[in-house]
């Protein structure tokens, strides 16, 4: 007997499960149909790669394509593109979809679902924000209308709304093509998945790019031309910001609206909460990944919501195995991230002072200055770590960098770390590489992990100290 | 009462010894009166900067001095540089030396002893060896003397004798010199740190700078010349390589005359066998570190001889703390290493395939290739990543790598996987940083760790098919 799979939403999580699923089913002696329902044109890519499209260093949008509809459907997979899932009947087995090109809808039965329909950019509810010229960044579909914007019309000024790391570096993007840029954001100081002591550096590398950035400025309007394009950005202070573009970068929400329609409970962030094996509890067919779910914080040991690639890849991958027949559990996450910013990498794992507090536990902090190379090598950088620990056990909570060339991926380390909840203790005593072109010898995070545990060290001889 | 502590030998591990063991002595209300011994002219310095300091690509000698003598003096510490200690009586608790300059001899009373003896390059046991021009390079005074040689002579031809780490960093060093050179090696493949299957690369990128690569060729022979000076190199096929030069880069051996002499025992390697508080068993007044002690391998389970500064460090620290009336311990080493060699940058962590079938562990080995960045990325690079993990468990046993810039440093999360005791599949699932510039969303690391999973899953699904 042949199961039919419908998995609504064809990018990264759901386009993993479907071809996990397909080869996973061989092995297990099952039959699968797999119909896949895109409301875009375009499936399986890179949405990481919009900015750089925009700034014109890459090509796109089919270089951002890692697998085309063709290559899909030559896999074995019925991908249906511009058709929107607009109806999903758990209990009765059917999705309602609407063809985008036709207006014609249809009905799907189906034996499983897989939900995967991503995330949409936030937009702020104020007045003006549907003018023309304010554009959000989410899929290639978005990229592609901001890029014809950018083209068509004569754009001089660009106001970014947001300093996450898409705000961050659409602005960047926007200086590379000429523009004007001001980001505007209302937290105190950019990249606010830093804390603030390492984002005021994230700060500074803007402005030193030309980028205005104006911090603790809330968005209150967006003026709007008779001919219904964007004007400008008026701020909470009353001061308005001249704009012919506006991108979004305040961040996205999870995708559920169809989903929460058909009676699936969704969390406090709004995403679907699955189990580890991505399956929707109570609900036997029904599946979910990607950037519609929240996940599990190992650290924080809550829910927490990272819209990834990364989890979007490996939900759908393990999603696919248990969907195909096998047994596979996506283990949660640890909260890393990593972005490029003018000149500088930026990097986090793990959980900052505010998420520590907020978790209610004791804890210590160290930031260390460094080099990315040994002090003396030709070309060596600077590059800061700071690395958050339990007080007193020395569990690590969280890490985060900022440095030059060859400071990012470092962060991996730490992430590991994380994972297996290694003290600072102990990693400051892992045999990480060592060699002159490539880290001091003791590599900066060994000197981070050292220092906290020195500092905890300390405490422990003189227990009056009260922890942060 | 005040304790005198002698350090024999004031590099890394002395040094970082005896600086630890001053500053925990005053939190535990200990005075110790630190004197260090110093066959040489330097202290704490970078022995793993000589080859760039050869190629002119760093100043040198005073830049690859991390602590001076004076500094260490006015941390308290009675640095005797051209001091040589050449007798040790443990149980009289005396040391002897020879002043260098002098030849004045004289014995110091110590409570306790820290043998930081180092390493020194192994040297064939063939004729001409002690010629003219035939140099090691473990020392700043070897890099002094082998510059020397470089520039007093008019030399125009160097032969390597060995292709390890030391060996094809010099080889590169001496062609930025602008001199022809000829690597020799006995082994199969250079760099024999890797498998033969990832060091045919690293031979491949030689070649490519014009090093003439001999492999599978042991030395027979130095010629030498009226002068006394070195003139070729006679290999076993009985062919020679002219040479005015000749660098031995066939590895180090610790330099434990010394303590051999005093009765202390050594291993199979010929280095001391200390606790892990870097105390020698049953001498509780004597400590040793760095390249002259072997080491714990936490993947093999053995006794290893890794000499390298990462550890001479970290040794040097535990010691110190202990020492100085605290307390820590070396956790063991994963035998991590990473170099650059002419464009390729090279690491290792754990088991090569030849360790794994020395322990007698029955294995799966897996090699991919991916790039350093999103494979659309300007910039982006080829990187082969294998790894070697055990069958049926999926421990993770070793893992290799070799790619161009942005690939060697990913070493570590390797080694910290393994140093955690994960599986490859737990491994595949971790949450590494993804972006762009600096990788693909599947982790170069990832893919080979899912790689590994998926083979040890189908031969579980398989038990008639035979394991490595």
């Amino acid at each position: 007997m042949t199961e039919r799979v419908v998995v609504i939403g064809a990018d990264a999580a759901g386009m993993s499960a479907a071809s996990q699923a397909l080869r996973t089913a061989v092995t297990h002696g099952r039959s699968l149909e797999v119909v896949a329902l895109e409301r875009g044109h375009w499936t399986s890519y890179s949405a990481c790669g919009i900015p750089y499209w925009v700034a014109g260093a890459v090509e796109g949008p089919d270089a951002l394509v890692a697998r085309t509809p063709a290559e899909h459907r030559a896999n074995g997979i019925d991908v249906r593109l511009l058709t929107e899932a607009v109806r999903l009947d758990v209990d009765g087995r059917t999705v309602g979809y609407v063809d985008r090109k036709t207006g014609a809808e249809g009905t799907l039965e189906f034996d499983q679902v897989v939900i995967a329909t991503g995330a949409r950019p936030i937009r702020p509810d104020v007045p003006g924000v549907d003018a023309i010229g304010v554009h959000g960044v989410q899929t290639l579909d978005d990229g592609a209308a901001l890029l014809h914007h950018l083209t068509a019309r004569r754009t001089r000024r660009a106001v970014i709304v947001g300093g996450g790391y898409i705000g961050i570096e659409m602005a960047e993007a926007m200086v590379v093509r000429g523009l004007d840029v001001t980001l505007i954001d209302r937290a105190a100081e950019p990249m606010s998945t830093l804390d603030p002591d390492l984002g005021s550096q994230v700060h500074a590398a803007m402005e030193a790019m030309g980028i205005d950035v104006e911090t603790g400025t809330p968005v209150e309007a967006f003026e709007v031309g008779a001919d219904g394009a964007v004007r400008g950005v008026v701020a909470s202070s009353g001061k308005t910001y001249p704009a012919d573009t506006v991108v979004l970068g305040i961040g996205v929400e999870p995708a559920t609206a169809l989903a929460e329609a058909a009676g699936l409970p969704v969390g406090e962030f709004g995403g679907l909460r699955v189990d580890d094996h991505q399956r929707v509890p109570g609900h036997d067919c029904v599946w979910a990944a990607g950037d519609c779910v929240e996940s599990h914080d190992r650290i924080a040991k809550t829910w927490t919501y990272t819209p990834l690639g990364t989890h979007a890849n490996k939900q759908g991958r393990v999603l696919g195995t248990n969907l195909g027949g096998g047994d596979a559990a996506f283990p949660g996450v640890v909260r890393t991230a990593i972005s490029k910013v003018c000149n500088l990498e930026v990097a986090r794992t793990g959980l900052r002072e505010a998420d520590a507090r907020r978790a209610g536990l004791r804890y210590v902090a160290a930031t260390i200055e460094s080099t990315t190379r040994a002090g003396y090598f030709p070309a060596t950088k600077p590059i800061t770590v700071k690395v958050i620990a339990e007080d007193p056990s020395g569990r690590l909570l969280g890490a985060q960098l900022v440095g030059r060339e060859g400071s990012a991926k470092r962060i991996d380390g730490l992430a590991l770390a994380l994972w297996n909840e290694m003290t600072a203790a102990e990693l400051s005593m892992v045999d990480l590489a060592y060699a002159p072109p490539f880290s001091p010898v003791w590599d900066p995070i060994l000197i981070a992990a050292r220092k906290i545990a020195e500092e905890l060290h300390s405490r422990s001889l003189d227990p009056g100290r009260v922890g942060a």
